[in-house]
């Protein structure tokens, strides 16, 4: 693992006028690759499963989608076991997951939420070392995103009534599947079943090896199928309900939102927000009118989300109750360029685009530039987001080298939205998603309007009228009303919906054109003749343009960013007799950022002690004293394991001169420090702001001291320095 | 209102070593006074109600207890009354309610949640600067005291099983009281449909003027009877279901908790946290291991709670979703002195403590030294956190002459506490309780032990042995399985929680030996006479002693903060012909610390705002540019709504000497200075740490300018200045 205070890769981010590309992208080298056979065979799957997402669509024949989906079955067999192999390959020398996971329960990062009344699966209390890491990480979002773009921060609601997420899609589309027991009703989740099923199977031991794996493979994919596949699957494992053995119904869709009622009458139903971004959207008038009508600006939310998980698992990457940091970037459809663009136009991604995942299943390493040049990423404010990203992770201290963005395959995107990138950050568990950077068009504001008759629109200003020609679409009502009978109703509206949307318009005009197109509302679509449709051109001089915003949407998921964050910086160090775990948590989101410790117990030491913490404390400056008995070493130990970066040692020099020894956590390296110099010291290494000082300037302006902190029983003495200078401050 | 810039009172929270009383205590002068009149009515109804509960409790003849009430309910028609006169006097001159809730929602400090989709009672959103402001609140608090105290602060779940509220009492006791149609079923919060009752009634114009008064006393008082009180009343009014006009159940107890379902099956029953606590307490044990088996420790917790208020009212005073910031601080109850009482010792508190309340009704200004002394507040670690909080008051900018501390009554505190003062600040809804300060023994630890069989036990190491006597129960079962019966399982687990209670078993032996003792837990009192119980006296050496910590509990409502400090800031600058409102928020929390504008519209003047800009934004100080055309003084006005404390001009004279003026809010005098200094000046002036520099030690600094901004039409000049001196920095 690359040392937090020494990232891999600099990036310019400061370099606000260089317009140069950085020339044509560059293929990963062996290192960063992820491996040829595992990055064709994904490859191969994610073409297939988009080709039969495309004949289904189409149309095609039952028995030739049936094949396709046989095949890919098999595909998804050989990539899972490859993919395991793989990962537990790269993992076997870098984390040691027991070790992790006892370290960080032990230390109170993260604890099981009700533990002493036996838990709830999927609720996750973070004990004071996780919730300052968090609070740090929180406010760094905060000044990198909200303060440097001036961004209108809120504050909304979890608590939301249903009509909100009804008109947002929520009630009818956020859900998993389920069976139940069709006597009693008891619920299951579908997948979940399946896999247990086949445990149970196997552990039984009536099958023989060969067909052993054969049953891994249908479990390791469980959570990958149709309702329709994994109906049939059940009924050929004769899979009943556990508790009674009774038959289950046909897997069906569980919605995840938690639900409760709001208000004495038990009336009006609410949920938990599913995401916080519902609250910007419906707020965006207001917010408009704040920001004196001007488009673009972008508003934000830090907040609780809440899924009812059927089956959350793996720690905080799947849970019920979780932090969400989302920004809504709202920008006119026709500008998507964006001002800052210079300033990250140099900076280099790892970019797994579309093409990548159904051809050569490799990584790109391009500049920002070079990825809008050549339309990889959509549009510069897209990337402008992406980038902003990546230069948050590096400020946190993430690896870089286990962050990629992968890009949503057509197929997997909503249909209103023009662009998805996930940025996806590797752990013990394999690639996470982590940050999704989505330009979701004027869905949101457009759904929210129609159902409440609220104009979403912006205006935009023209220095000098321009003609502009408008096209109206004329729908033959008899025809469309012959055609779709009882579907007409959502035709309609649909083509309203079209309507609102110039481009698409002009576009489905073409199509239309050309003998058919087909028109659709993102749960039905219709195929449209040219009979059905006139389009009516007209031209008027105006001077304002009126737009629905297109939405950027940028939605950071807090909890699985602390746990990356903590995988990524946990070592141990090189220790023959013990494991000597160390958090190599960077400066600024340190829980503790300095440790105050006597050399010995000695009673003179302690008013020393007394007076660096009111130092440090005064100075806001987290810091922790540890004056029990134990050796300095054990105690530095300890510390390490919390990720303080610094610690201050009170010794018998300090009795005669004021100073004390400063240790750094990673490098275990030592200066001699008066007191005095503290806290505007550690201000500098620990600051907040872009850049943080690195220990390394520290070190070379005061005098080295020369320690031993030994494997076996962590002794140090500090005493043996060489000589003590005049300009020792 | 005093200005939040100069605070009327100046206390030495520093000042550690002074061990000196304040001398006696001083009742509050004329001006603090409450009024003699509504003073002594209110100590009178407080006195009366007191001894109607201890009359009920002790089973007096219901004729007698009916007398009371009757009585009861006249002194508190003329107390409402009396107080309705007061309090509108008060405010008349100080709050215009309507420009001040219309510029909260305009500005977008606070707004109805979900408007566009009609809103839902009792849900507001923080817009930006209520965000912002928020957002500094919640960082000072932190500072304040989970830094300066080293608090372990955590995160806990909102999402909470019901077995754990069983535990703590919510699921039987969170309650309002309502009452159901007899036929369909719909529920009215019993106390609100008696006021719309009688407003109706009142609109009819069908009650002479005379009877309208005794109507709208029982109005006023609707929200304080007990069920059978309401209950006669609803019937005396001939009160039926509003939408079908049926009859109406008794009033009856509604649980205010927000029900929902955890996890797939729906067999889960969770409610949302109605307060934070309940996670620290269930993670006592661990807690205690992180900090080295140590005892006292305090745990703190900043986060949502919720509370389903069947009528939410006086925007952000009544809400159903709010921020709360609770502090548990654990601690040996042999040993409640507090080490850093020095510190506070000398701070005047405004105390009306429960003897005024019964008694004189007039509030004492008194040390906080003195009143730990004087027994009214009892313990130094109770009296130290008081202290504490309102020292962060005046640190976030409340009014000082507005607050003050309210001791609960002992019929109105939980049979367990040991002392509550509530933290009240005036604001135009009367006085409001903001903060609670609770001593509540070791009653939630001891629940949750009993509930789960997790020992929440600390243990002390004595330096030498001593002898210690041990009281063991005996009870005889016989005599209570005859005497109790069905009760008698209640009355042993009321017995075991007194056996571990050694200070509560000795007092309840006393009072045992003297004929009777009442034993209760919470809900039921049972009379016990000495022919039950035995008790058996042992010795033994100890090194050791068990306690179950007792629990001392600040617990800050954050948003019932936010109004009061919005209330307080609220201003109006003396203005002939408009309303010209200021927010006189402090520097340390207003949401944008500096405007920076044009004079006019210049293309030569936007260079230097953009690069001022920058400047502040990467010194981490929030500031908004505000460009657009109209005149600065408008500008400037439209900050001062926001509360921005300082704005920075470029004008002619920057273009040659890179110099601005830069105005204070409050008083609106300008200095010119260099923008370079731009970013330490305003990091003093708004500094989050205990001491950001008043403006007047800057105006000596710099070179005043002569400016001019009228009430018409907020002309402004700055180029009037008298000279240009060399040292201008």
């Amino acid at each position: 693992m690359t040392s937090i205070l020494q990232p891999k890769f600099h990036f310019a981010e400061t370099q606000s006028f260089s317009v140069v590309d950085a020339g044509p992208c560059k293929v990963a080298d062996e290192e960063t690759d992820i491996g040829v056979d595992v990055g064709a065979l994904s490859a191969s799957c994610t073409r297939l499963a988009s080709s039969i997402k495309e004949m289904k669509k189409a149309g095609a024949a039952p028995e030739k989608i049936q094949s396709a989906v046989d095949e890919l079955h098999t595909l998804r067999n050989d990539l899972a076991a490859a993919t395991v192999a793989l990962e537990s390959d790269e993992f076997e020398n870098s984390l040691n997951r027991k070790l992790f996971d006892e370290t960080v329960l032990r230390r109170m990062f993260v604890v099981p939420a009700f533990e002493i009344h036996g838990g709830v699966t999927g609720l996750f209390d973070l004990g004071p070392p996780g919730c300052a890491l968090k609070a740090n990480v929180v406010d760094i979002w905060r000044r990198h995103f909200v303060l440097e773009e001036k961004m209108l921060e809120m504050e909304c609601t979890c608590l939301t009534p249903e009509p909100v997420l009804k008109t947002s899609g929520h009630v009818d589309r956020f859900t998993d599947l389920m069976v139940k027991d069709i006597e009693t009703g008891d619920c299951y989740r579908a997948d979940k079943l399946l896999e247990d099923h086949i445990d149970a199977l196997l552990n039984g031991g009536t099958v023989v090896p060969t067909t052993a794996e054969e049953h891994r493979k249908v479990q390791r994919q469980a959570d990958a199928y149709s309702p329709e596949e994994l109906g049939s699957i059940l009924v050929e494992y004769a899979i009943t309900a556990p508790a009674t053995g009774n038959q289950l119904t046909a897997p069906f869709a569980f919605n995840l939102m938690f639900g409760t009622k709001i208000g004495p009458s038990g009336t009006l139903t609410g949920y938990l927000r599913p995401e916080t971004a519902q609250g910007l959207f419906v707020n965006f008038r207001r917010l408009l009118d704040y920001n004196n009508g001007r488009v673009p600006f972008a508003a934000a939310q830090i907040g609780l989300g809440f899924r009812n998980e059927i089956a959350p698992k793996n720690g905080l990457l799947r849970v019920r109750e979780f932090t969400m940091a989302e920004i809504e970037h709202f920008v006119n459809p026709a500008e998507k360029e964006h001002p800052k663009f210079a300033s990250v136009r140099n900076i280099v991604m790892k970019l797994f685009d579309r093409d990548a995942q159904l051809g050569t299943g490799r990584i790109a390493e391009l500049t920002v530039g070079a990825a809008v040049s050549a339309g990889t990423i959509a549009n510069e404010t897209l990337a402008y987001f992406m980038a902003r990203t990546q230069l948050f992770m590096v400020k946190i201290g993430m690896d870089l080298t286990k962050l990629r963005f992968r890009q949503h395959l057509a197929t997997e995107m909503a249909h209103y939205a023009a662009d998805c990138w996930d940025l996806e950050i590797f752990t013990a568990y394999g690639w996470i998603e982590c940050v999704g950077h989505a330009d979701r068009a004027c869905y949101d504001l457009a759904v929210h309007s129609a159902a409440t008759g609220v104009q979403t629109e912006a205006f935009k200003q023209l220095d000098t009228p321009v003609e502009m020609e408008s096209v109206t679409l004329l729908p033959d009502r008899k025809t469309i009303g012959l055609t779709f009978k009882k579907d007409q109703k959502a035709v309609y509206a649909a083509l309203d919906a079209l309507q609102r949307d110039d481009s698409k318009l002009r576009a489905f005009e073409a199509t239309l054109s050309t003998g058919e197109a087909v028109l659709h509302d993102g749960e039905t679509a219709w195929k449209l003749t040219p009979d059905m449709l006139a389009f009516k051109r007209s031209k008027k001089l105006v001077q304002v343009v009126k737009f629905i915003p297109s939405v950027i949407e940028p939605s950071f998921g807090i909890g699985r960013i602390l746990h990356a964050l903590l995988e990524h910086s946990f070592h141990q160090r090189d220790s023959k007799d013990e494991q000597r775990v160390v958090m190599r948590l960077a400066p600024p989101v340190a829980p503790i950022k300095c440790g105050i410790y006597n050399l010995q117990t000695n009673v003179k030491f302690m008013p020393f002690v007394t007076r660096i913490e009111k130092l440090l404390t005064d100075a806001g400056i987290t810091n922790k004293a540890d004056t029990s008995g134990q050796s300095v070493g054990k105690r530095y130990a300890r510390a390490d394991e919390l990720g303080t970066p610094f610690g201050v040692t009170v010794d018998f020099d300090t009795l005669i001169d004021h100073s004390v020894t400063l240790r750094e956590r990673d490098t275990m390296a030592q200066v001699r420090v008066k007191i005095s110099a503290l806290p505007s010291l550690l201000e500098e290494l620990c600051d907040f702001s872009d850049h943080p000082k690195p220990w390394a300037s520290i070190t070379s302006r005061f005098q080295r001291v020369c320690c031993v902190e030994g494997p076996i029983r962590h002794q140090v003495t500090s005493r043996c320095i060489f000589s003590r200078p005049a300009e020792l401050i």
